[in-house]
């Protein structure tokens, strides 16, 4: 049975835990691919070019915006997050799932163009906790953080928008849960090739 | 995190497996209500008054109808199936995932009456499949067999209507797969009570 390949975003707040999740995700599940985004802020400790991010100067991003090789692009806290198009394309028409992390902005722009991607929303248990993440990870000055706190706060209001959530509250139930969203998507009929269903049934019928 | 109550509908050929997959998924799956069918089809070996079905008379199927008591009824195979509506809405109003098995006609009736049902067609590996096994249940004659198998290949172009599809062809596979759609189901923003998000957020924030 042939599997359409779909986008899933995995979205929320910043200090959610995407990424730590999607780590956890992507060894479970075959044929799911990590869509690469594009930053302009420098790199964290241990991050990787082209792994974890591609890393590029202000110069490229503009270039890459004018050459309309963005799905979606948004600026935070003074750097901008990119999507490249090409690669999530690619892997959707092998049939692949791809997921990628994005704010929540970016996650509406996704919806706009792709609106057959799946939206999930990522929640730190609260916002206590949201904020001992940020202080924990210790790289962004206390103003920063309030800032993103009170970004937080707003932008739950979005989560209308979204398909599912998950309250991230324990990092392997999380797991669990973006597991079986996952499944579940793969099993619906929009997703699934119908002639090679009525082809099965017709072979054996003769 | 209140979810709210909703609807499964287990359809699909006569045969496919319906009454063993979702004999398989209850016990796995808190608070999974089965909605119990009335029929005026006499009762199969082994089968139990109010617990397979309610075994009803003509007369008392023709006053349910008359009562409005039917969420969806349908003759098939010169008896008739129906599902009491009053036990479904009483489960959903409680919070309660409510699944039920219904023939294609019925899951079609159902969705116009409650667009928020999950419809779930479960097909039979093949229909070579599906003759072997109405053999072996060995409770129809052989025209009847025909009858059920003709209506089946036609009845397949309504999967489109469906939301998921689940292929019988391995039963623990396919209890998993279930379980993986009701509980990714549960994980839906749609499915959720948002002032209890927002509470939450708001009581810790202070």
């Amino acid at each position: 049975m042939e599997v359409k390949g779909f986008l899933i975003v995995l979205s929320g707040p910043s200090g959610a835990g995407k990424n730590t999740l999607i780590n956890r995700v992507i060894p479970r599940i075959p044929n799911l691919k990590y869509s690469v985004s594009a930053t302009t802020r420098a790199p964290r400790t241990g991050e990787v070019d082209g792994v974890d991010y591609f890393f590029v100067s202000d110069e490229e991003f503009d270039q890459m915006i004018a050459d309309n090789e963005f799905l979606e692009w948004a600026e935070f806290v003074g750097s901008r997050y990119g999507t490249p198009r090409s690669f999530v394309e690619k892997q959707i028409e092998l049939g692949h799932t791809v997921i990628m992390d994005v704010d929540i902005q970016g996650a509406l722009q996704i919806r706009k163009l792709m609106p057959d991607a799946v939206l999930v929303f990522l929640l730190p248990p609260t916002l206590d906790e949201l904020r001992n993440r940020l202080n924990k990870r210790g790289q962004d000055a206390t103003d920063a953080i309030i800032k993103r706190l009170e970004h937080s706060a707003k932008e739950l209001e979005y989560i209308v928008d979204y398909d599912y959530y998950i309250i991230n509250d324990d990092l392997d139930k999380a797991a669990e849960r973006l597991v079986t969203i996952i499944n579940a998507e793969r099993c619906r009929v929009a997703r699934t090739d119908l002639n090679a269903i009525q082809q099965l049934w017709q072979r054996r019928q003769n």
